[in-house]
């Protein structure tokens, strides 16, 4: 399936773009990057019109982009501003630009049609700004998988009980049944897990003694970024859904980027209103994010070796697939969509507060 | 070509099959296998029908097998028992399941219909059982070429003159002629070389000082089990056909599995009548093969290279090509009667004593 | 695009092949290479048409080659000598041979129809055999590019600028304009940079201290020999164009070998007008020239990549493009003669004294 184009993909962090070229895939397309003198981060296509080197082989002149083969140059509106050995500039030697967005150290790219991303509002959320909350930024988790399956698996709170059985999910929760809401812009999946043991993250963080109510709360924002709000609070607390903000809480944000149809890289970062300014609190918790997604990756992987296989059966959908079954019509919607020009109405996936 | 799927292959030994899960893969089938409880040798489909990750990649839980995703489980028969998250269990949800015969410390799959396993004999020879012959299993010889290749070396006596000379031949036999004959249900493809000098093998067993008689039988039992016996005896012993026991007699078992059309095992094992009970013969002998057989693997896979190329010209058939010739037409035959459902009278390749 | 085939290409150099059987592939036939017992370089197909397996893989006898599977045997001249363990010599067993043609160390194959190699002469220059004139054969540089962008960098000084910084070009001459002839059966392109400081290559040969004219002449033989005449002198000696030997004088001779449609390699060798007769100053000048041709390297192969991916747009035609361009014609017009067999007059790349 065709990627949804027109919609902001996370390149990367604000710390990983600097004056030097570097090049980056979104949905097939070849981009070289740079920060700009006056600090804006600028996209172009990452190919010369003449001989089709890739300008991120070259080098940068001021806010000019030289190719490395015949030291042709472009502007950071793709305009070609120099063909050396000849004083006129043909029409067609320019490359694309694509839009960028940058926010709370965060580099968005908008691999689609220009013109549609201004009126698309990039997803926020307003903890980022909160100074009782704490951000810290961290990988960019690369798999060997289509994007689909990763995103599918960030709508999909039933598999934590398996798949990271020592950080986010123990057996108590095998069998608690998952909710799902499709109404808005959003899908959301949640369930809580009540009176058992601290998983091992939060046996870690929160110092939980005894038993926990424990909540998971996918949110998937189209095409591709999840907010996994999770947390604990003291049994004895007798919390109730709407006060997570009391117990302790983790947002942990993937932006799925979809590189090709075979690589995907999840951007993932958390947001948390616990130890705020402690920065070895974050160190520990990226620790233990990397096992689980590791284990994410090493199942995602296997299933793009599978998937790509002949099928004697069609796969069987269950209960707990209602999420990831939602999430796949709407993006074939989109794409849909976007092939037959019939572009509608654009995302708007500003993050809805959510409790 | 497709493979001849109603047919016992080899998994492997016996000893390489306990509790733990493990990945194998015959005609293209990928399995996941196991030693149950009760000590009987388990393949599933290696596939959850859910979301396609490998059973292999999940965990036993007693005699079912857990997938690593979402937890759904399947018993030794395929069913599945447990669907976390919903108590009905969808008729759709089972694995295929493969019949398995364990016999002499190997382990044989049928990767077809399962319902023609039970008729079809199981490859046997009566010195598995004797006690004055010795049984030693050797490796899985791993080739990236088809298993037909793999299969006609195996009934090919011709080619051990050029590609084994210091251990299985030697010039001395380079141009003495094959014979073949294809009456039954195997191949046999033989030839004596008289009154040589002893090849490599028979100067370390068997103690030979002066010239040998020597012999080379190739028995091919469809799809791809090769018993090669092969011996020395001195001159002077005047030794007739069918008295090759009162030599240095050794019967060198390959059994060939396809992997894929790319990828193919050959479990190799021998059995003697000289060094009973003797392990470091065995050894000693395993070294020898595994020159010759790394020279055979040598030459398969340049030319399972060369058969991707584009051919200018048709490749040319010669004298000793008989018995890969008619190797090739038995095993078009059998897929061809697989492919048109005529399935016929199941192969019966039980060893015929031959001598 | 096809290959041309009807053209000798260089296999390597004299040193290069001896009594030992080597495989080397070009325009994607592979040949199995060796020094005859007389000192003529032999080339036959390397494959057996028996079971396919390349030739290379068994072993001289004499003057002949036997297949390393069944003992099949060939002469110099392809055809079959030996079929062991039959008689008769069947008239299909045979491999192609290839016309090979060796002088001044270098070994020349024709790929294509044999008939028509005798009347087509072979790439010389009379600096070869000039004792003024020093002769250093190189490297075979291996790219995972292309043959004709390998080839077509070779007529386009242009590059020299961007590409070679430090070695052959500099910023001086980044709009010097290019001269193109395209008269001959040669293609040539030039400039000259007047006045300015020695580039890297020239501060290191021939001791120039002040500013220098410097000249670059490609001259490009069908379908992919290249000499690159390129030299200094200093400002002062007022050089004509036909005076270049009175500078200092450097001829990079590459020759241009389609291995396969992703695979080429650069045999390149130089010969100058100074140092002559010493060797330390020949390993000085592979030393730099492996830097440059290290940075062409990068390009094309990145370049061959990007060739591979859909293209949005055609690339666009610049006015340095010109020798390219002419380049491209003259190979498409060559592949369709070749194609439609009406093969016209064989090239005549003989070098022809130019200045």
């Amino acid at each position: 399936m065709p990627f949804v184009r027109n919609a902001w993909y996370v390149a990367g962090w604000s710390k990983d773009f600097g004056e030097d070229l570097r090049a980056i895939t979104i949905t097939e397309q070849n981009m070289v990057i740079f920060r700009a003198s006056d600090g804006q981060v600028v996209a172009l296509e990452d190919r010369c019109p003449h001989r089709l080197l890739p300008l991120s082989k070259g080098k940068r002149i001021g806010d000019t982009v030289q190719c490395g083969y015949h030291g042709m140059t472009f502007g950071i509106d793709g305009k070609c501003v120099r063909v050396p050995g000849q004083d006129n500039l043909p029409k067609s030697a320019y490359v694309d630009t694509f839009p960028v967005h940058e926010a709370h150290g965060i580099v968005w790219i908008w691999p689609g049609e220009s013109a549609l991303a201004a009126d698309t509002p990039v997803f926020d959320m307003p903890e980022f700004s909160d100074p009782n909350w704490h951000a810290h930024h961290g990988d960019g988790l690369h798999l060997k998988a289509n994007y689909l399956n990763v995103a599918e698996n960030l709508v999909d709170p039933a598999h934590v009980s398996f798949v990271h059985p020592t950080t986010l999910g123990s057996a108590a929760s095998e069998n608690v049944p998952v909710h799902v809401s499709t109404a808005g812009d959003q899908i959301v999946a949640w369930r809580w897990i009540k009176d058992s043991a601290p998983v091992g993250f939060f046996q870690n963080f929160g110092g939980f003694t005894g038993n926990v109510d424990r909540w998971h709360y996918y949110y998937l924002h189209l095409p591709s970024t999840a907010v996994i709000d999770f947390g604990s609070a003291d049994v004895a607390a007798k919390l109730e859904e709407d006060e997570r903000d009391k117990g302790v809480r983790i947002f942990a944000l993937h932006f799925v980027t979809p590189v090709t149809e075979d690589y995907t890289i999840d951007h993932w970062m958390h947001l948390r209103n616990t130890a705020v300014g402690d920065e070895a609190a974050s160190e520990n918790m990226d620790k233990m994010f990397r096992i689980a997604f590791a284990e994410d990756k090493e199942v995602l992987e296997a299933i793009h070796i599978e998937e790509q296989r002949p099928q004697k059966r069609k796969p069987i959908r269950i209960a707990i697939d209602k999420g990831p079954n939602v999430y796949r019509k709407r993006i074939r919607d989109l794409v849909e969509a976007e092939a037959t020009e019939d572009l509608g109405a654009p995302l708007h996936p500003t993050f809805v507060q959510h409790d």
